[in-house]
């Protein structure tokens, strides 16, 4: 019984995520939720107190699967670059395996009301110190320039996390194939190197 | 005359742009709007037809900004290497001039009505394509490494346009010094060379 809750709870969440992404989450009723999923409205509220509620769920899954992906890799013993480039994989990984939650959780969690965006924002800083904890390692170590390590650890992000808007699971790239696409980019840079 | 018509429908267009960025298009009315400017709603509409028309000018006129910032630079006859760096330099200077334009450009433009959703879809597309035939010209004068010129042009440009997430006025980086840093990222990468 609690796997058929659950299943319809993620039914709904895709559902959510789909629509806040194509119209906003402003311009997504309830109902257009409720209809999407095939529901009564009503019944709706058998599973979620309210569209707020929704878009936290969404997110917050976005931000857990973030951290999930990130948080063995920063830890464990690896050598820093092997920890970066993985860090970067699965940083794309965790967006093209649900394109619609990453373009939730990139661009309507502003929508969330002020606690809980507040509350959004802080855990998105906790990521990016993660993240910016391997590029500052990566300097330490040689292995990066002496760039500026906040601005650089944006200049990834910011490139990585639009991928989803880019990205086509039925197109000619796998998603690995799209991150290590992306590692050569911000590692090796554009130009052409003169051997 | 004239002049003081302008000038109240460049600070409704810098009030709405500001409002939309932060709550959203759908989440703005007009009576926000013109309260924020500090006039009647009835009066915001000797200016503006409706929210929409709002949104439509807003994006149009950060489109016709980058155009006008890039379309020299592509026609000069300056060396690819040049005319690449100055065309990553124009794009920041155009989303750091103007942060809260350079948003709704970004991320509203989702909103407009239908008609003009596509027909601002394939400006962004011209725009996309004008800076893609710098990146294959450098990739053919051997410039560039024989990267997929459409996945590096999204690349750039997804770093870039994020800018103006992170980019502050009062900061201690001027809007030049910002743009040679995503420059040397984007050309150089982040890794350390080894001379």
């Amino acid at each position: 019984m609690a796997s058929v809750v659950t299943e319809r709870k993620n039914q709904i969440h895709r559902v959510a995520a789909r629509l806040f992404r194509q119209t906003g989450f402003h311009a997504t009723s309830v109902r257009d939720i409720a209809e999407a999923v095939g529901i009564q409205g009503g019944s709706l509220y058998n599973h979620v107190q309210s569209k707020d509620d929704l878009l936290w769920e969404i997110v917050n899954g976005s931000a857990d699967r973030f951290f999930a992906a990130l948080r063995p890799i920063a830890d464990s013993d690896r050598e820093i670059v092997r920890k970066i480039r993985d860090a970067v994989v699965a940083h794309v990984g965790v967006i093209t395996n649900d394109l619609e939650s990453a373009a939730v959780y990139t661009t309507e969690w502003r929508h969330l009301v002020p606690k809980r965006r507040e509350s959004f924002a802080r855990r998105r800083d906790e990521y990016e110190k993660l993240f910016q904890s391997l590029v500052q390692q990566g300097i330490r170590e040689g292995f990066l320039s002496a760039v500026d390590e906040a601005c650089a650890t944006l200049f990834v992000l910011s490139a990585l996390n639009y991928v989803y808007l880019w990205y086509r699971p039925d197109g000619r790239m796998s998603s690995d194939e799209v991150a290590v696409m992306m590692a050569n980019f911000i590692f090796d840079g554009l130009r052409r190197r003169t051997a």
